[in-house]
């Protein structure tokens, strides 16, 4: 297996791939890392400028010689991305994500995980990347609730290994298309203010959960409160982060049930907001690093797929 | 009371100059209107072109000359308009508007009318130009339930003639913000099919009864609906229209109470998707067109403010 890149130890590259970002790890059998590379080269830009010149390059960045074992999750996969790899449909073990890999025709063996789909007509939703990154936190025979915070933030029941059923908020995509185009970009300052945990964020998560079917008219109000002397600009931005994570924490609370243990999939400030506003809405929290979690996944999925070459 | 415009009959000039749209009318003392102009110039246009100009030449297509008498309503009042016309706070009677009217230093006798502010910490909010509209359509011992939709929608409860609370939601500007600037841009076709009452209406209608809390993922799952083949492109600006319009009335109906008479003030499609969506929730309906509110508003206001000059 060492043949099959050039750095010693070497056994596969793990690619996540998202909309708007490429992570890459030179991979050694028993999970260590051994180089990275990463950059802005995600689906969006390779939809014009092309899929396999980026990963080659990136191969060589990280020292990566061919032929390769390279595994890939993420937007890659969706039908606008590089080869579709269809969505397995839930319920779904999460240790048979490798059985619906797609590959890629091209010089070594690269292979796209598949997304997840909840075929509901009443409750359709879609993932793409979280489900590489639950296999990586999660045991055989995991039952639980995992909260995967960002642009698309899910919210995910898995059962004994199995996802049975998740809801995806547009909380995270809603922050900035309301700051940047809405009439709230006169109330919030873009910057640091929104990943402040302090009274203004407090405010705001207390707002959504007293209303939570108010967010509509509570974002108005935030502009209105400012108007009027009440609050200040420089809250603003913390503020709506409160409305909006509030809202998806009071809507999540009603679909999963009330508050008990759950993994929180998240780093940093964003990790750091989601974490404060979770424990205040009595959940029990255990935070887990994303990015670890999707290197995890994916050299779980490797190992599923290639196991037995890895142990040559 | 003739001699101020040189019409015959003309009393004064009632405008409607909103955020971005100008309206004006020479008025006759009765309400019959003798003349009208209207334009694009509004609050935005003027911030940095200047507003006396653009008074000047809408009067000179009215053909109304110096000295005049010319009652504004709207965004030229704001604080970022032509001259600030200070809120007044609720409860506040309609008929009492006249009494914050703020004169303009300008040749003739130009006021604007004050906007009404909720100035409540826990509720704030504004209105600039819809408690012109309220004035136009109430009798003074009115008491009711009105809705006025569109770019911010307002619900308003007012008591014997008095505005006791109101609550703004950003409908319309979510409407338009999500359509264009987020991943819903692939899911909905701006153009007729949002004003439409059709099944994808009254489906996103249902959805926003059925899930008053979960706006954030309804759309979310708008766009996931498509990808999964169970709905199409050509109904999605209708069906984010009637998610959008049944999270504000399931949010009004919480807090102004079930449903019973309402007033409607809109017109055209938009007036025709309220009228469909407040009736399929139990409202008994009065549509009354909104332009012709603002203009009775005005006259109203006008005859308070110059009335003795009108019998002369």
């Amino acid at each position: 297996m060492n043949s099959a890149n050039d750095r010693p130890g070497a056994a596969f590259v793990a690619v996540d791939w998202g909309t708007s970002s490429f992570r890459s790890w030179l991979m050694a059998a028993d999970g260590t890392v051994l180089a990275e590379s990463r950059g802005p080269e995600g689906m969006l830009h390779c939809a014009t400028s092309g899929f396999a010149p980026v990963l080659r390059d990136h191969l060589g960045k990280l020292g990566a010689a061919a032929p390769l074992q390279v595994l890939i999750c993420g937007m890659a996969g969706a039908k606008q991305g590089w080869v579709e790899a269809p969505y397995l449909k839930t319920p779904t073990r999460l240790d048979a994500l490798h059985e619906g890999a797609i590959q890629v025709d091209t010089q070594g063996d690269v292979r796209i995980l598949p997304g997840v789909a909840q075929a509901l007509a009443g409750e359709p939703d879609v993932m793409r990347g979280e489900e590489t990154q639950l296999l990586g936190i999660t045991e055989a025979d995991f039952t639980g609730l995992v909260c995967i915070p960002g642009t698309h933030s899910k919210w995910v029941r898995i059962e004994n290994g199995t996802v049975v059923a998740f809801t995806t908020y547009m909380t995270g995509e809603l922050f900035s298309v309301i700051a940047q185009h809405s009439i709230l970009t006169h109330a919030v300052e873009t910057g640091g203010a929104a990943t402040q945990d302090g009274a203004p964020f407090r405010d705001g998560l207390a707002t959504a959960q007293a209303a939570p079917r108010g967010l509509t008219t509570s974002l108005f109000r935030l502009r209105a409160a400012q108007l009027l002397g009440f609050e200040q600009r420089a809250d603003g931005a913390a503020r709506l982060s409160g409305l909006l994570i509030g809202s998806e924490i009071a809507d999540a609370m009603q679909r999963f049930g009330a508050a008990g243990q759950l993994r929180l999939l998240a780093a940093g400030s964003l990790g750091a907001l989601y974490e404060a506003a979770l424990k205040a809405c009595g959940f029990d929290v255990i935070m887990i690093d994303a990015e670890q979690a999707s290197r995890r996944g994916l050299a779980r999925a490797a190992i599923h797929l290639w196991g037995a070459q890895f142990a040559s």
